[in-house]
């Protein structure tokens, strides 16, 4: 019985790609980070160390800056896809491409209400993603975030759960909600040219707004519930979107317990906890797909 | 010759205290790390293992969430400030107490127009900070920020530097300027009386907008003369700030050479490097102080 | 169109679980970071907030901490099947589950050439992992190691690549080869009888020497090939071991130009780069087999 | 009254430094995190923007690895010293100068008895760090360590500490007491023709051992009595050092209680917590000195 090559991707993972658009005085910024992957027939690289078919990593790496500058990133988005095209088509041997792009928000800095026109202040913690998988025959996009942080200090009970031997935990009526929300939003598109002209950046806003909405409205009896009204707004509100997945670390406040000093804790004091905590993970479909 | 012990502290690092107030419908919340640190004559505890004069650093801790309840967070400040009194006191060999308190800003969510009762977003990256030095008959208060992430895309050269046979670095006319600051501003304050009822929140907003005002505003030479105009323009501002120090990386992000495709960049394709960075730490004073 | 919930899965994630045996002076230590997730019929947790099927991630965490004392940790692989197991029956709602382990590995204190019997060095850097995935019907049990930082100074080239316009690396005839090694290897095992009773720390032992030959021992075209023989290594000596996956970060170390300085560089001075880097991810496997 | 430039200093930090030593097939290898800062009359470069007295952080960094090949890097310390030096006299404005140095250290792979000539293993975690500050007049030399993770699963309480009206904390009869400890040596040498030569390399071993040592063999009261008995050991058995400065969190490891679960605990199932912890900061020294 031989030993065989499986299933195995080669890329440039994270460079750091920062496009200034010019054009006018008032700059515009966009600051990606940027991961290729290539996939296909690359048995020979591995077993005979034949490197011929391969596209070093470092030309995808020279592709995501020379492409950001010939075609400029009017979108995340549209970025991924002209790009992942060309590695495809650059590397006979690849059957498919993986493209994520990550882009780290900047806000114009505001002097008194004036708007400055080069200077940029960034909006930290948390990110916007793309993630393309591109074959000859299929393409599939997914927008999202990473790092939204976000709490609500009531509207929120854990109660009526299973119980074995083992828990000790006690119904929690209100408490503290939070969580560090990575979302993915499938788009349903299925070839590079229903990707041009849309305005990503549009539908970006209009979906973070719509999962802070849900967030922020339902009166959640756990993270789970929460996370599929979130889902379920953003399909309900954009019919472009065909799936959202979540993963969410329950970022736990647990109330901390001052009796010992004589004082009372309605909800007021808390200790921030970083681990153990819990994660939730759901997809929300429309049914019939996914 | 004997051997002794020299400089000692002790306390406890990076409690995370969150304090929700919500004597209305309308929560404000603080979300704080604090650390405590006394200093004195613990002589016994380091040579012989005596203890007795050793307030645990788990009592540092449940005075700083005890504190959080019954004095509540009206702003990092003052919380300091009477937590550190509070230390001090109950440690009768402590002759000096260090509280550090890391607030990580939380902006309200809003829906539409709408600002949410109980649902907030985190801000992400920038965190506040205070620094407090208390003994007996001083104090040393110091505001600040860390990790404000800010670049110029254009309006920053660096010319005409000292050259000896190891320098390549070529004169740039127009590159862009990028660092995630740490800047610290001195009160002159010398007692907690003068802490109280200050409007800490409002000055901590001044003074971040000067920050990023001046950054805007100065054609820059250097980040050294970027810094300085941000410590002066602090200083002529606010005339209750003693001293501003800042630490400044200066996060290079390099001119990405396209020749070789066929691409020219006048300014536009850059590579964002992580390591080495330069790193600018300048303190800008009053006339006679410091 | 109905909007539904697809695949999703809860538990908790990285409990620090420290397990100390102490039956005699020479003590023991294993230091586990546990996470556990479970899947199943948990629509109504999403949909409607009924929580009565869910087992709280709160328990999930008594359950590993109770199970490290009830059972100990004679080996990771044991004590995440004995974990898995338990969840999965103690959940009726759930089909499945996930747990995951990593190892912290400690070294005895040496003194002189004595061992000591209760203090320990963590070895660093370096984590053991074990992956179980288990149904009622099926289980999948893969060990590895993450985070192993490996580095060749010759031995290493690089040349014959596909080129094409944004090509402009040139052909290396000795490089350093460097990376942070993730390998995960999948036991061939069923059940949880067969887990039982196995020498999994001495199989560990095994199987990281054997990496670390076939790293040394092979000399490189590519990373890709190291990765193929490393993993056919692993499958000629170890028999039971049913398939090996990589995911090998290219950490790049450029040859510094001391040119401009009077000086050459024959492959001595190197700038160790942390972004971008190159990412391989290879599975090699039995014939016939995954 | 005007606002002047108070304390400044500016540099390049964190140059990934990687040296090979090839002379024979049995290589060597360096591998070093570099930073450096000057600091004196750089006034100009602050307030009217003039740079002609800076010397670059470029050069700085070119300086680091030209003299990496130049002069090699046989340990650390004399490496640290000569690019101090160097950079000093290049820069007629400085009056100071700080280099600081962390080397990451490889350990030689072996297989089976044999250690192989040109592939490392990254002993990963723990750092050893040099810290020089040099002026025309003088020189302060400093070794150390970081993040040396060490723990012993018995021979140490906690007990008898100051109580106040906060305090919850019970005595601790048996507990882990674990630290990622911080330490640096002050050494007593005053010039730079003092530092060629030595074996900085044994040293290092030696006061790496002796630290150890005493953390095992010292039943710990404290955390304190422990580092003041690791300075002690270290002043006592080399007496070219003059100081010892230690920073150490107190890792806390709570015992787990199994009650609720009809099982007792006696030092066995511990949770490792990561915040807050214990910071212990303590300076040995020689009486009479520092």
């Amino acid at each position: 019985m031989g030993i065989v090559l499986g299933a195995n991707q080669y890329g440039k993972a994270e460079s750091r790609v920062v496009r200034v658009h010019r054009d006018t005085a008032r700059h515009e910024i966009r600051d990606l980070t940027v991961s290729t992957a290539l996939r296909g027939d690359f048995t020979d690289a591995h077993v005979t160390g034949d490197q011929s078919h391969v596209l070093p990593t470092d030309t995808q790496k020279n592709t995501a800056f020379a492409f950001a500058k010939k075609y400029g990133v009017s979108s995340p988005e549209e970025y991924a896809v002209v790009l992942g095209r060309r590695l495809l088509d650059a590397t006979p041997a690849a059957t498919g491409v993986r493209v994520r792009v990550e882009e780290h928000p900047w806000d114009r800095v505001t002097i008194g209400d004036r708007e400055h026109d080069h200077t940029f202040v960034r909006r930290g913690g948390e990110v916007r993603t793309v993630e393309l998988d591109l074959t000859d025959d299929a393409m599939t996009l997914v927008s999202g975030l990473t790092d939204l942080v976000v709490l609500k200090s009531t509207g929120s009970e854990f109660k009526g759960f299973l119980r074995d031997e083992y828990t000790t935990l006690e119904d929690a009526d209100d408490r503290i909600l939070a969580t560090s929300l990575t979302a993915r939003w499938r788009h349903a598109v299925g070839s590079a040219d229903e990707v041009a002209g849309v305005d990503w950046d549009g539908q970006h806003r209009t979906a973070r707004a719509l999962l802070l909405e849900a967030f922020a409205e339902t009166y959640s009896h756990a993270l789970q519930e929460t996370l599929f009204a979130m889902g379920r707004l953003l399909l309900e509100r954009v019919p472009t979107i065909a799936e959202v997945s979540f993963a969410a670390p329950n970022k736990h406040h647990f109330l901390v317990d001052l009796e010992p000093f004589g004082l009372d804790n309605p909800g007021e004091v808390f200790i921030a906890a970083d681990r153990p905590y819990g994660l939730i993970e759901a997809t929300v479909t429309r049914e019939g797909d996914g």
